[in-house]
């Protein structure tokens, strides 16, 4: 197997449906000649012990199927890191935004992704790095969202905002969200963002429950630096991203964003489009 | 000193306009008769050892000044525990909604009302019980208002609510703010809530974050009694008082809120009214 | 029929479902020893010429029946002008707020209606007084709200607003809508205000388009007369009364709105309550 | 004068600042060797009779300015429609977006701009095509936004939204904004929608009042062709371009927005930048 062509599969931790779908997957790919690889999670499905830490995909690797849910997709994404390998989310849950690929789809999808027919929707990713005393202590990609969020019960934080040294604003908040358009439709529209059509060159700049009545979501074009200064004092400010990984803050780190050379490969349905999932997913539309 | 009037000072700390402000005040207070008490931080501004505890607001205590913001209101409000002293708060720092009056209007209020001439706005609390596996684990009562929130990072709660046995929704969002009028203008105002009239009988359910579009704030009356239960799993949520006390949740943990029979009174400067206040403040009503 | 108990019915135009519903209807009542009143609309889809102008309900009514959707509840509830009728609202169309009971609930409902088991929620009218010149030119009752609207097309107006001779606020906006708690979940909903439950003794006041990021709602004790003075030019700016009746504006007119001693009694399914319609109704609470 | 170069001057009908700025920027400009243009309502200022309508600006015009606010800018943009004649706008009333110079930097603007140091914007413009039964009814530029309003009291409309032939929803609103960036600080700002810096590539589809709770803006890239059909009745809704001029719209018209081929050439003073005319104007981020 060393030497042939495999799938990667990532899966979530404590999903039934990804336990008893996994075996004939498994015996699917193997049949048509894909090795396959699996992370730990996946690993114990099987109840075999070879699975890999996610982000290491290893060479040779030619699809990478997520079984669980949208968090799945971004976790996949970053263990991708920006390779051009396409990425297969299934849905095992409620319907994603990332996800909007159902079980039943799953092997029609696979055999049409395997044999190159792929329909897949390039999504740019964010990079963001953290400068800590002048150094870059800290550098991620994010599908979604960069978050500065409070750490502290009930306390607001101090944002300073740039966009190309362009001064934006100095934000007391609970927070400020860096969105893609991709992310959109996740933190940023709870904290009250619009909605961004994926193919908008843009980022969005969205306070989490500003104390000031005028703060407004800001769009700016993908091509802006935005800087970010946190004014908290040390660890009373976090940084997130996707909602999945960070760490804490010192008062006067910088976190930079921009758009990301990056980008992951999401293999779509041929069914759903963007403002489909929208009325499917958020009632978008109804009464 | 035992057996006269006293009046009762709160400080901010780290506020060095109280510090300069004390020695003069306690002065006046003395050449006038009133013993004075105060808390610990106002002990240490005045290079003593004798200040009390918070909320040990000894007998005979006719008056107690706030210093400070609104934070120290929200502090002193609790620490007086519905007692009918009335509480005169001074603003040192930026204008606030509950200290309105000035360092240039502490003296003559401060004739007037241990005179007698008292413009007291009673402002009626919120008793808050926390309830877990069927016995009151803990009381608090809230000036401005009890929330419910995430304790960890970039995690939505889950919480019910109920008003009077009648079931208001499945709140899914960043958490969940019941708001007193007093209130209306503090977070609850951030995360979208409407400003209310200190005198509706009302209180104010207003969602952090939700992850659902149609989620409105909701006014009930201050009949009702409120009852939230916590779903997210143990330490997950974090229960918080005005924004300055509280503890973690455990799953299935109920929290019952409903109108107190403790209330607050405030000295108001005959200068401001609600909506003065608010134009001053939140350049509410400006372009 | 003229000195008999008689049941009143109000149609909504052009709605095929009442006028098959009808004749079964006006029958079911006879039999039951019932005189039944029409209005004009009604009297159209049964082919004859009796029927009364809305507002005009004659003695002797002890129900009023409205077939139609919230709209036709409006209309039948200022036909009834505060008389103790009960209203029994039939909803022909998509469920409404006002009109929870369905075609087959109708003849369960009206039988325990007339025998006296009611389950009525009485709900409190807004009293508008539009005072021109210092004379009142108008008086109206709303059950849902008092509008003050640009005429024009894409024209802002300028409105000062009162509670009580308490300067609230000079709007610019699109217009201002003052709302009853029933009212809350009509159009000021969709401006952004909050959700009131019914017994919260509150108006609304909701801007329409503010040109100005700081208005948010504000909720007034119903106690307060609110005073609106309309700064628009003559005619620029339209009055409406529940989004049906009303005229236009001259500059300087004024709108007084209070509390009404008139009620609505509207007679509720078992089945339904405040939230529940919320839910059907507006996805409320849904992802 | 016929021969040389010009200068256009278009003011805002009833502004006495500009009437007695006039005579002495006449004067100015002829000093140098302009020719001056000027709309009607200049020409009546200066008391001539020789003013042309706006949008007929002659040859050899090297430079239009406009006194007045952003509704004179916006009348300008029309008139010039989409010529390569730089626009200096000056500010006689309340800062504006689009007219940031004021009176006193006129003269210092002028000279710079004339002797060909300019620092431009270039804010593109949105065409707007009216389709009344399959034939093109009416074409506009628009510099702000489209509006599709209700042009009855208190009727909602229905309005079908698609982008590159995506269904994006059923509007039922008030009425729907497709703005432009520049746009975005003017009525979609009022309506909820965010603000958006004027380099991005896209338009956002702001609703005004939506009667579904799900509603938000939506941002699409300024290369999809916006297709509206408006399903009210004839004449129940209303186009308007900029706030200014339109029609009403009959049953099932479809308004056709995309990015133009045609942009205004904004004059900007050196001192402002785009978010300190947030600051100045929208209390941006002020408490």
């Amino acid at each position: 197997m060393a030497s042939g062509k495999a799938v990667g599969i990532i899966s979530k931790p404590g999903v039934d449906k990804a336990r008893k779908l996994l075996p004939a997957l498994v015996e699917w790919l193997r049949c048509r000649g894909y090795g396959v690889r699996y992370d730990d999670v996946t690993a114990s499905y099987l109840g075999v012990s070879d699975g890999l830490p996610r982000e290491q995909v290893p060479e040779g690797t030619v699809l990478v199927i997520s079984l669980g849910g949208d968090g799945t997709v971004l976790a996949a994404a970053r263990a991708l890191g920006g390779r051009e390998i396409p990425l297969l989310p299934v849905n095992l849950g409620g319907l994603g935004f990332l996800t909007a690929l159902t079980e039943e789809e799953l092997y029609p999808e696979l055999e049409r992704a395997l044999s190159g027919e792929l329909r897949v929707a390039r999504r740019r990713m964010l990079h963001c790095e953290l400068v800590r005393q002048g150094r870059v202590a800290a550098v991620y990609e994010a599908l979604n969202d960069v978050v500065l969020d409070k750490a502290d019960i009930a306390r607001m934080i101090d944002i300073e905002a740039w966009a190309n040294d362009q001064f934006v604003c100095r934000y007391k908040a609970d927070g400020l969200i860096v969105s893609t358009p991709t992310g959109s439709t996740a933190y940023s529209l709870s904290a009250g963002g619009p909605i961004i059509f994926p193919s908008v060159e843009a980022l969005v700049l969205t306070p989490i429950c500003p104390h000031m009545l005028t703060m407004r979501p800001v769009i700016v074009p993908d091509t802006a630096v935005i800087r970010l200064v946190s004014r908290a004092r040390d660890n009373a400010a976090y940084l997130t991203i996707d909602g999945q990984v960070g760490e804490p803050l010192l008062q006067d780190d910088q976190v930079l964003c921009r758009r990301s050379d990056k980008t992951v490969s999401l293999i779509r349905p041929p069914r759903l489009k963007f403002f489909d999932v929208l009325r499917e997913k958020l009632k978008w539309g109804e009464r």
